[in-house]
């Protein structure tokens, strides 16, 4: 498998990113949604910041109080009994969990797809009461003129999957909850089949089952149902812990191609692809049995959460699916790759 | 609040109702749904059973073979040490859940509403893919004649909610996943508001959020949207671990009456009722500060799973409802209860 990433890589940092107030700093612009706008191609980044205050020796969890619109603060010094810091993204405090950073959503265009001009201000700020720790890893899917953007929203409500929808990149509507919590990984496919819309969606349930890629459809993208299991980790393997679907769909003469990614126990996470029949997408027809694309570029393994390759979205031109990637949660980066050989290297089912 | 338990309680035990295989035993018949069907009452009920064969010293799973239409059994030796049994419903085998028994849906029918006729097979057996740990807890909405049932699949997929028709309760149609996993205690209006259906659900996120109640809508019962959350667990009280809807909402003058479950740390189940605006139903107006009915029967303390109170549905005559009861997850019991009593018996949120 011939993966030829930019040699710019990473091509937008967080220092290409302004903060959304002065007294906040960014510390990742990762996981954007990708399409074409205008005749340019767009990102709609996810952007994560911090208040620049916060203290060596304290945890501080930046949380949208969604009556004023005002971002306040909640710190626990670190010595607290009852503090627990799994990672760099999150902490638990008594029964309940924490985000470090809040994420909007931004824009950033290029015409060559390298360069990119990233707007000064958010596109979408979090606003609702689901969005109060944020909004994060949105995937565009146009479908005539509208774009449909599947955005996570995260509260101490839970994490869902909301729809917002544009055509101008300037106005959006929000059309709220499509997926209630936990679900997340939603990704619209880019036209209907046999009159219904479909997305993938990865369900995360608590008592039982896995975090594998679901399946569900829909007559207006607003209420969805027929919920189906498509595929599940596997034990020892690249997707050994989570798999959940990365891009738009790209329509084949072989299947519906679909970038997705996979994480193994530790918390590493890969690109690979499936191939869904073309009248019946809840039919895996092909998968990977080896990853796309891995953590191996220095970008990708050291960030604000190492060894993480995530993808939200792509461009495609002939036959060149132009992949861009979140890389260790932190920057954003690009990669290159031939459809035929994706299509080689997927193994039937 | 006065809550007249029926003197005749229990009114259905597991010796009540013959096993759907001469090797089975019933552990438990509990959690119905209940509607009025041809001039009866009729209740649907969850019927647990498991192998007679099983030892003392073995965990044993009945599992259907979805391909072959057969139950198969897992089992673990009691000193395996990947073995945890944190209850008597459930064991934990490596990284796995399995269930102890499984569970099918069984008509009873009374013309009282005490003495009931239990029919000898099943009406509702597992069959499907996400049905392979069984079918439980069933809510009945009858909307222009045609009775809606939403159901609790499990399987090692997850615990989803499905939707099931008749109008006959002879011949089930079934619709497919209408929430999937994890989402439970699925409760739809009886009629449209404002022209949409209408759900209440009990998402169980894995991540963030608590165990509450949600609401969605729907233009044709298969596909739901718009989900948002209605009422959360609160510390320290009687439903400081999970709420869920119980039975099918009752219109009154004031509202949308729910009876509602709620259970505390210590897994002690107790019905509870809130009032929800009549227009929308995703406004709260009034709720349960102490339960309107706790264990204290002892068919109520003492059973599968002892301390537990867990209705799936009630009839209503005039100014009385007749909640129909799961006690301890083993037997059904009834109670008379007058609206005025509960309405009088909620605060104001």
């Amino acid at each position: 498998m011939k993966i030829e990433r930019f040699e710019q890589n990473p091509i937008i940092t967080p220092k290409d990113v302004p903060p959304s107030r002065n007294d906040f700093e960014v510390v990742g612009t990762f996981n954007a949604g990708v399409t074409r706008f205008n005749g340019k191609i767009m990102l709609l980044m996810r952007v994560a910041e911090r208040p620049i205050e916060k203290k060596q020796d304290e945890e501080l969890a930046p949380i949208l109080n969604h009556q004023t619109g005002q971002i306040e603060y909640f710190k626990v010094p670190h010595n607290h009994p009852d503090l627990e810091i799994p990672d760099s993204r999150v902490f638990f405090y008594k029964k309940n969990t924490y985000l470090t950073s809040i994420s909007h959503l931004r824009i950033a265009t290029s015409s060559d797809g390298i360069n990119f001009n990233v707007e000064p201000v958010p596109a979408v700020f979090p606003q609702t009461r689901y969005e109060t720790f944020g909004l994060e890893d949105p995937r565009i899917t146009l479908i005539e003129n509208t774009y449909y953007i599947t955005c996570k929203v995260v509260s101490d409500l839970g994490i869902a999957t909301s729809l917002i929808t544009t055509s101008d990149f300037k106005n959006f509507k929000r059309h709220g909850i499509i997926f209630c919590p936990e679900n997340i990984d939603v990704v619209i496919f880019p036209e209907k089949i046999n009159g219904l819309f479909y997305a993938l969606t990865r369900p995360v349930p608590r008592s039982l089952g896995s975090l594998g890629i679901w399946i569900a459809s829909s007559p207006d993208m607003i209420n969805w149902g027929r919920h189906k299991c498509l595929m599940s980790p596997r034990a020892g393997m690249y997707d050994s812990a989570r798999l959940g679907a990365s891009c738009v769909p790209i329509k084949t003469a072989r299947g519906w191609l679909e970038i997705y990614h996979a994480a193994d126990e530790n918390n590493r996470y890969c690109l690979a692809a499936c191939l869904l029949d073309i009248e019946d997408p809840s039919k895996v027809i092909a998968y990977s049995n080896e990853p796309l694309m891995q953590p191996q570029a220095d970008y990708e393994i050291n960030g604000f959460f190492g060894n993480v390759i995530f993808s939200c979205g792509a461009t495609v031109d002939d036959e060149i699916i132009t992949i861009y990637y979140g890389a260790a949660d932190c920057v954003i980066a690009g990669a290159k790759v031939k459809i035929t050989d994706i299509l080689n290297h997927l193994e039937k089912v």
